[in-house]
Order: C-alpha cells, then structure tokens, then sequence
C-alpha cells in the first residue's frame, strides 16, 4: 500500500541530513536505527508532531516547517537539560512538490546541524501535512531537569522574551499591523523558533524545575505548578519585553502576549535565591530574567497594577 | 495554538497504557521520557507513520488502527531482532470521537501489554486521521539483524503465510469475494497483523539478514538482495500459502498475492545451510519456511513452471 517512489524519496530526503555521528552504528536504510549510548547515561526521547492549518500556516515555506518540526522537539529537550543526538522524521504530504521538500529538507537539516543532531530514521508517506519528529538523546543519571521540582521561596526565570512569537503570528494573520524590521523581527520569532538546548544544559544541578514555553507563559508555568504541587507569583513589571513587541503592539496589548501567547520556546524555571549570581552569570545564548517566585498557595498570580484582573481572568482557563 | 481540552485528552489517552516496566524512570507527563538501558545493549529506534486512505481504509475502527500503528514497529524490531521496550505515540485526529479513541487505545494497549512495551510519551493533534509510533529498545552490541548480510548459497527462509493480508485487504475492497471462517481469517490477517518479534530474537546468531514483509516478499526481498549485494532465485513450489488463501483467490492468484502484496509483516531471512536443523527447532510462534536461496547473480528470480512469466513481469517494477 505504498507510493510509488516513496523509496526513492525517502533515499533523497533522510540521506545524510543532520550532523555525522560516530555514535551512529546503523542510520536510515534498514528496519531501524542502531545508536551507541554512553555508559551511565539516562536515555531521553521526546515526540512531536506539526499539523497544517494548527502549528502553522497551511501556505508556510517548507524551511520553517522543517525548523519547526525538529526545533519544538529540541525545545523540550531544553526544558530537560538533556543532551539531543539522533531524530526520527515521519513526513506526510500532499504531493510530491520538490521545491517544498528542499526547503523543508535545508530548514530540518541546518537546525540540526547546529545542534549536532543525526537523521537516523523515519517515514514519508502521502497524506495531509503533518510531520512528527521523534528526538533522542541522553542526560548523566539523576540530572535531568522535571516539571515538578520546584520549592516555595524558589525564584522563578524566564529565558529571552516571551510574547514575540505571539505577535508574529498576529502579524501573519492580519491580527496585527507591523512594518520593517519591527516586523521582520516578530514574524523570525514566530516562523523560526531558537529553541535554548544550550541554556537547559547549564541549568541542570541549578535548576529545580523547568519547562518551555509552547502553550503561553501563564498556561506552562501552571503546569509547572501543579507537577511541583506549588503555586507562582509573578511581577508584571519585571517581565522582559522585547521593543519589537511593544512597539508592534504596545505596552498593554504586549503585556497580554507575553503572558498568554504560545510558541515562544523559552524556558520558565525555578531555582534557590542562592543561585541567583550563578544564574546571572551563566554563558548562554540568551539572557534570563528572575520574574517571581514560587509560592505555597497553588494558581498562578500576577501582580501588576491595573493587568492584575484581565491576567487572573486570562488564568482562569489554564489553572484547574 | 492547542486545542482546548487537548491536555485532557492526553491524560486520560496517554496515562498508564502499555506494560508496567521498572526502566521507565520518567514516563507520560514531562516534556520527554527518562528511561534506564540495560549496560553495554545498542539502542535501537524506529518511526513509522500510517495514514487513513493509505495504509488503512478510512472506515477502520479503532482498534485495528491502534493495533497497526505498534504492530508495524514492533515488525521493524522482529526484523532486526531486537527487543522492544518503550514507545511514543503521535496521534491527529479530526474529532474527539470517544467511541473510537476508546477502541483505538484498547488496541494499542493490548498488543503493547502483550508484547512487554510502555507507552512513555506522546502528542495528540486535531488534525487528519493519522499516527505515527517510535518504538524504543535494545540488542546486545553487535548482535542485531540487517538487511546486508545475505551471502551466495545461504537458504532462504520465510515465516508464516505470505498474500494473507493482501487477500484480506482485497476482500474489504470488494475485489476478492470470500465468505464464513476463509473471510474471517483473510480480513484478521489484514485487519490485526502479528509481528514476529520473537522468531527476531531467535534468529540473532543464525540469520545472516533479514528484513520484514511490508511491501511485498518480491519487494522486500529485492532491498535485502540489493543491501548484501546480492540475489535471489526462489521456488514457487515451496512458497507456503494458507488454505484460505488459496480457497478464496485460487492456485495462481494465491501465489500472485504470496509474491507481490503487502501487510503481511512476515519474516525473510537467510541463513547457511549449516543453521537449517536449528532454524526448523526454532520454538517461535510462527512456522518458517525454506523458499529458496541467496544468489551471486543480482536481482530476484522465480522458479515455478507457468508462473515464472507472471512473476518475472511483477518483478521488474521493484527489481532494479
């Protein structure tokens, strides 16, 4: 019950895409991959899939979907503090239009390479448009970093700024106006998510819960509080905004996004006040923000001023 | 860009299915698994994806649908030899149809639970009717199957009653007419096929390659034969076919389906003839058959008086 050429496809499109890895014993070509893990360690694997019309525009390049599908993979194991190393991609599509699988291809493979990651397997078929990616990769026993580890009294962080993704997704469905760089900005944020596998690493042993971003700030830390059986209060006004983000949607609009809009792929943690220096100085890619902390008293809370009533509404969805 | 309720979809699908294993460090919950491989085993992976209207009608109840999705991985495993463990599940669904859920994640569950494997992860979308299984395990370093290892003079074996599936496939599609107990058992062999995961890890030290029959024996055959850069010559005679197979499709449409249809996930492996005692001891669930031998002339040849035209001509589309 398969295409015709599938196999052909499949030669041209999962043939060497991704980092080399000695660690590699068997890649695509036969009935499943062989990989070589190093001793002592814990074996992470992470799913995700990618629908038209849902994760992402139905007309969107073929190079963003191919970030996109590999980076919200990369972005959970940043939440992890794990190490990625091989993926999975099983590809669905309508037909077989190359100039849209060699941008997908060149979008899934330079993210890849950048983050060391082998193509080790997977599966095109014809269908609707969606792809799955399977990541695998490994954390040193007892390291990786929960969901529900977080103490009262712990601070609460943030990685980059939240929201912009957000706005440009409103750009993209003429929800929101922006020109120029402004709108250049927002819609790479939203289009081709930097997922922060690089900060999740260094946070392991500082770190005592974390999570990324993909549904908003306030519905993630939720979960976050609950797995940690805790609550948070967070302080508006320490909540980085990026200029772009405000000047695209202004302070109260932009406030909004960043609380409540999805695919930022920033990480959300907590961590002792202790830490604080350690935190600050970290060498990442991306710079962090203490916005709050963890409370006893389960929900989350924003103080803020006047945002306060439209955020505790804004809650009320995720927080049960 | 979720939908609303998916969170609870996800637990109430997700939660506790498949076996109870101790390995499972972290399972359903997080933003990925954490799970303990056995000292010095290989980690193996494999992804496969199945699309309604494509690899099953799009009328299929759930069960059967969650029964393939693992079934077509646990196949990759059986012809690898290796020994599955974990899996993650990507599910799209147009609708929230419980009914048919229910029936999906019972199929799932049964085989996963008969078969030692733990659901530990997983995404559920709305979206067109697909789903995509990684299947996670191990093998002993060095020990698993390949496609590649097949040398001129190895016999060449199959397990179980190849064209079954297709039969039953063709029954569903009205193009075969069968009925009573000869139907039953055609559209079972389709409907909820039987990967051969312990005749796999029987095979480990006797064959010298093995693939499983997705696309076909021809087909398959033929990638098993170009992978060990070698051929095929095989006896129709000694091809096993089912009785009901022969008795709804007749001698010679029955060795056509036996040939050239897919779904039967199937074993074709090699082995000297040294191994052929052994291989006829093997206490596996499945019988096996010797159908022929591995060649130094490329390409996959029948024996077999007024076939060999036919089957000749049904060759040439995957033989080259």
């Amino acid at each position: 019950v398969n295409a015709p050429g599938e196999f052909e496809l499949i030669e041209r499109f999962f043939t060497a895409r991704g980092a080399a890895r000695e660690d590699v014993l068997l890649g695509v070509g036969d009935d499943a991959a062989l990989l070589a893990m190093p001793p002592g360690a814990e074996l992470v694997l992470a799913l995700d899939t990618i629908v038209a019309g849902r994760h992402f525009p139905p007309d969107a390049n073929g190079r963003a979907v191919g970030h996109r599908v590999l980076a919200v993979n990369l972005s959970d194991f940043a939440a992890m503090g794990a190490e990625p190393a091989w993926a999975l991609l099983g590809l669905t599509l309508p037909a077989s239009d190359e100039i849209w699988l060699d941008a997908f291809a060149s979008g899934f493979d330079e993210l890849a390479r950048r983050f060391g990651v082998a193509l080790v397997g997977g599966d095109t078929t014809r269908g609707p448009l969606c792809a799955t990616v399977t990541l695998a990769g490994w954390v040193p026993a007892g390291t990786a970093l929960r969901r529900g580890g977080a103490r009262p009294g712990d601070d609460l962080w943030i990685s980059g700024t939240p929201g912009d993704a957000g706005a440009g997704l409103a750009i993209l469905q003429g929800r929101l106006a922006a020109t120029g760089a402004v709108r250049e900005e927002l819609l790479r944020r939203f289009l081709l998510p930097e997922p922060r596998v690089q900060l999740g690493l260094a946070l392991r042993g500082i770190a005592t819960a974390c999570i990324d971003v993909s549904d908003g700030l306030a519905a993630d830390l939720a979960k976050l509080c609950r797995a940690s059986d805790a609550g948070a209060l967070l302080d508006a006004a320490r909540l980085p905004r990026s200029a772009a983000l405000t000047t695209a949607a202004g302070d109260t609009a932009a406030l909004q996004l960043a609380l409540s809009a999805g695919d930022d792929y920033e990480l959300v943690f907590s961590a002792p006040p202790a830490a604080r220096r350690r935190i600050e100085k970290l060498d990442s890619a991306v710079a962090v923000h203490c916005i709050g902390e963890i409370t006893e008293v389960p929900g989350v809370r924003v103080e803020g001023a006047a945002l306060e009533r439209d955020a505790a509404h804004g809650f009320d969805h995720f927080d049960d």
